[in-house]
């Protein structure tokens, strides 16, 4: 069944309204009719709808049913990454929004090989939030992966102050507590997690995450390239809250 | 440090000789000079050698400290998908050798949408397994993923004979036992998972799956794309094996 968001102001219980992209997208792209049904979630609540109603600009849906679903991780989860490439930034924004995460954000580190254009950045967001948006909807989430605007190292080391758990992933720190260990202390609501850029974290930048109170995490013993880490912290932290014991 | 697998009979100790491609990576891409040092592994001991001569078809290296790494899985893990698009299918040999798989088997499955050309997929074998070989170098990996060659579905389920535990990713699983209950069960040692194609694994491929004694598993609630559910169970398996306690 077909999977569409809508903001929350557009369900005026027992009728949901469509306009916009995704009207377009049920009445030319899809060629739906009355009658067809389609899976709605405006990120808090998810229903199953029937259409009633088909016009140029307005789709109308009668709701049939409330969907009690756990789709999404029981804590949330910010994957904060030195800037990459912008086709890895976007494979990586696909994959973890389908793996469970909060929110991505892109942080402008020392040892980035990518020229930062913070203008040129903050026009692609739109592309950003689709690829998130129809990742989401493809792995039947019910919310949408929030991607930030790109931050500034010291932009980034305030913002951390929001979370009560905060990681980097560090391969010189198999000695230090794993993954599993700082889950198991203590149960935390909203973690962020910083992976470096291709070149890695530098020591400066190290010693600032120490001032800030986060602490290192070593990802396994084999060394992560900076796209697959996010995947790695992902999967592990499913696995960790998810899979029955 | 530059690393290098070499076949075992190179290693004559205390020397270790070159030929080939890495001979000329050593001598004209990396423009190493006598008394640099590499990496040198032969997929069962690994070593610090340092050069002591170099000619055009041939590098001299001698040996100066065996290591004692534990880069690798504790257990043989082979990940089985229905067959993708090359590009697809290269990413996943990459990733999945980076997060320590010891073999990756092309299936063909009855919902692929590639068609399959065995003789040209015969032909990117060398393709593949360069790819393996610089994934598992650039993961500091003891040993290379072993790309097999693509198998016809019969074939396939012949060759699940040689595993202790047999496993599919199947969405519609959650109320089975999880991988972690399995996993935590017995110690298998020879691990096999299979990952449908884009439009995933039959009702036909299921039933020949349970009567040889496969058991499906939930890789979370969310609907992972066939690229992404093997970086999960990688992940996965390193989280619950490698991370301490």
């Amino acid at each position: 069944m077909q999977r569409y968001f809508v903001e929350r102001d557009a369900i005026k219980e027992p009728f949901i309204y469509i306009t916009g992209d995704d009207c377009h997208h049920i009445s030319l792209v899809m060629r739906m009719k009355p009658n067809d049904k389609v899976y709605i979630s405006d990120q808090t609540r998810s229903f199953i709808a029937s259409i009633t109603d088909i016009k140029k600009e307005l789709v109308t849906l009668e709701i049939i049913e409330e969907l009690q679903e756990e789709k999404e991780l029981p804590f949330n989860v910010s994957i904060a990454q030195g800037l990459v490439r912008r086709e890895k930034m976007e494979e990586v924004i696909d994959y973890i929004t389908e793996l469970g995460a909060t929110s991505y954000i892109p942080v402008v580190m020392s040892r980035s090989i990518v020229k930062v254009n913070l203008e040129q950045m903050e026009k692609k967001s739109t592309r950003y939030a689709k690829i998130a948006k129809e990742a989401a909807e493809q792995s039947h989430r019910l919310k949408i992966m929030d991607v930030k605007n790109v931050m500034t190292w010291k932009n980034f080391l305030n913002h951390a102050k929001d979370y009560d758990l905060c990681l980097y992933a560090y391969e010189a720190s198999p000695k230090d507590d794993s993954l599993k260990q700082i889950l198991r202390t203590k149960k935390y609501t909203n973690i962020l997690v910083v992976v470096g850029p291709e070149g890695g974290i530098s020591d400066k930048e190290v010693e600032d995450l120490k001032k800030n109170n986060f602490l290192p995490i070593s990802l396994g013993p084999r060394i992560l390239r900076t796209q697959v880490a996010p995947l790695y912290v992902m999967s592990a932290l499913s696995y960790e809250w998810e899979a029955k014991e």
